[in-house]
């Protein structure tokens, strides 16, 4: 039997709002470890799909603590982001009587951390969580940085807080049991933060992305622990996205679009995202920022991460206004995330006139 | 014509999150001093009440400043701080694409300011707000502090968050047209920040209670003033509640079960808490914390305020029930914030004896 490597902690440094995220494996079934961020009372959130296999453990895990454990499972899906969901939790937190120590530890994607979250920030007016993501979406991106909130029929995260867990416990165990799907959904992040902060790991990702689809645990347990580096590193500067923070956002805005513009569920987000920043890419290049090489590189890692390249068309009319309502939209000039060069974001509005020979040259 | 006494303006002092409380006659229709607590945009929320006597005023002002103008009216009532109105709101601001950089500007009562501060808190994770209390309750109270939020069937205020307003805006003017109901309810929480705090100001409005009921202008601006004052000290040192600002619940926890017993919007929420602190100084009382006599002045304040005193029959099981779910109620213990002695307050879990014979003896 292999020598399981030993957990990495990283901390996110916000003041009195710090926390760790632990990586490593197989950390849920860890006796102590997850049971130490939680208070005497734990609520469980998770989704039929990630219930049946984890939830028996981390119940055990938290009962055998000494915890009291309530479980919350919610139906699985993008498009159960929503209200309805949220006032689950808030219908059985409230039924079982749990009081403003009550911990909430979100077990799942990226759903269930956001909404979990969000439930957190306002039950009670707020009461801790932990977030245990089971996703590499989750893993690599939206269980840290502290955005928390649910889709509006209108937008996607329209309501919402920043707000920040105890800790974070990504256990790269459960991603076995991840469907390719996701797990070429959550690489769009990790390219992602490659691609507009550090070209040396968005070479890294080019020449293991082979590695990175077969699973390869050094790999993957790599991708995981710089995303959260990067991330970490941006959240602390700019934790309430005043500014910096936005970069976070490239081929969101694009990605977005697409969920909204053809329902949220329909693509995954990290697909969305994937395809959105090789349209952020063609943008990058038409305003003379990067090369046409470059332009095919983030291509070419977006397609090998099992990622469509294509945009859906959904006529240019109806693609600028879902972009309009967009949350990085102010004063309603819309802003992009280019790259300038790659490995480095820059944040501007763009001419129109890009904008749609972009949407005509990357829509299917 | 009486000249007007220059408007007092007190700070809410919570390092970067501190604001100004602005206390004066005819505030709302000063061309400068709303406008400059407000973004480009603004979305005033207001109710079917007060829209038709202050919202041209503001929203004139407001446009002569250059502001872009919205607003969003709400039925009126304890009854409808609910998701349902929540949502109101985000459709109006998602459907004009209101940005990041919309203040949002509560004119009302404390229903309309929890739940536009709440609005504000969540939407898009956040966007500016400032406090135009209208009612006596939201200028002595509920404007002040930051915390905002809805009802849920299972109680009050249970979903929320605690957010700072830009500035609260108190307009003594708006008073005039204030239901005799209302500003006794509203004289409830000036009695209880005497109670809890202040023995020298609570014989003032002893002393007062007569000019106050009579809408004196002088009696109000004091104590609205030396209201703010208090709640703003208090906030200052505890501002979300982790210990100390407890305090400000004062009546609350027997208040919150009228109110939620009998179905919000029966009882007015000052007129539950004016009951609900001659409860607690019939505890405090059987505890051996104060004294008859002392019982016997909270009765008579709170009486000649125009505030209920008796309590209404929910049944000895109900009502215990009714407090068990209450925010304050921690590890399954009922705290109750009580006098020892009055003007000095101490948050404590009681003898359940004590508690069935306050209720038996309070109880109509």
């Amino acid at each position: 039997m292999t020598p399981q490597p030993s957990p990495i902690t990283l901390q996110v440094d916000l003041g009195e709002r710090s926390y760790p995220i632990t990586i490593g494996q197989s950390l849920l079934s860890d006796p102590g470890l997850i049971a130490r961020h939680v208070g005497q009372r734990a609520a469980i959130v998770t989704n039929t799909t990630v219930a049946p296999l984890y939830l028996d453990t981390l119940t055990r895990v938290l009962a055998g603590a000494g915890k009291q454990v309530t479980s919350i499972v919610l139906p699985d899906g993008e498009e159960e982001k929503n209200w309805a969901s949220l006032m689950r939790v808030f219908d059985v937190l409230l039924a079982e009587k749990c009081d403003r120590k009550t911990t909430l530890v979100a077990l799942g994607g990226g759903v269930i951390g956001d909404l979990t979250g969000f439930a957190a920030a306002t039950y009670m007016r707020g009461v801790p969580f932990v977030q245990v993501p089971t996703t590499l979406l989750a893993q690599v991106d939206s269980s840290v940085g502290g955005k928390t909130g649910i889709n509006h029929p209108l937008g996607k995260n329209m309501i919402g807080a920043f707000y920040q867990p105890q800790a974070v416990i990504a256990d790269t165990a459960t991603l076995d049991t991840l469907p390719p799907r996701e797990l070429s959904a959550g690489l769009a992040e990790v390219i992602k933060h490659g691609a507009i902060i550090d070209a040396a790991f968005f070479n890294w990702i080019e020449e293991n992305m082979g590695r990175l689809v077969a699973r390869d645990a050094d790999a993957l347990a790599y991708a995981i622990r710089r995303s959260c580096e990067i991330k970490a590193d941006v959240v602390r500067q700019d934790e309430r996205e005043g500014g910096l923070r936005a970069i976070l956002n490239f081929g969101h805005t694009f990605g977005h679009a697409i969920e909204a513009g053809l329902g949220y569920g329909q693509w995954l987000h990290g697909e969305a995202v994937g395809c959105g920043m090789v349209m952020a890419a063609d943008l990058s290049e038409r305003l003379g920022f990067i090369d046409a090489a470059a332009t095919r590189r983030i291509r070419a890692v977006v397609e090998a991460a099992g990622l469509p390249v294509t945009a859906p068309d959904l006529g240019a009319e109806r693609w600028l206004e879902l972009m309009e309502v967009d949350k990085k939209n102010e004063g309603g000039q819309i802003k992009f995330i280019l790259l300038r060069p790659l490995g480095s974001p820059v944040i501007m509005p763009v001419p129109a006139d890009a904008l749609r020979a972009t949407l005509r040259a990357c829509v299917g």
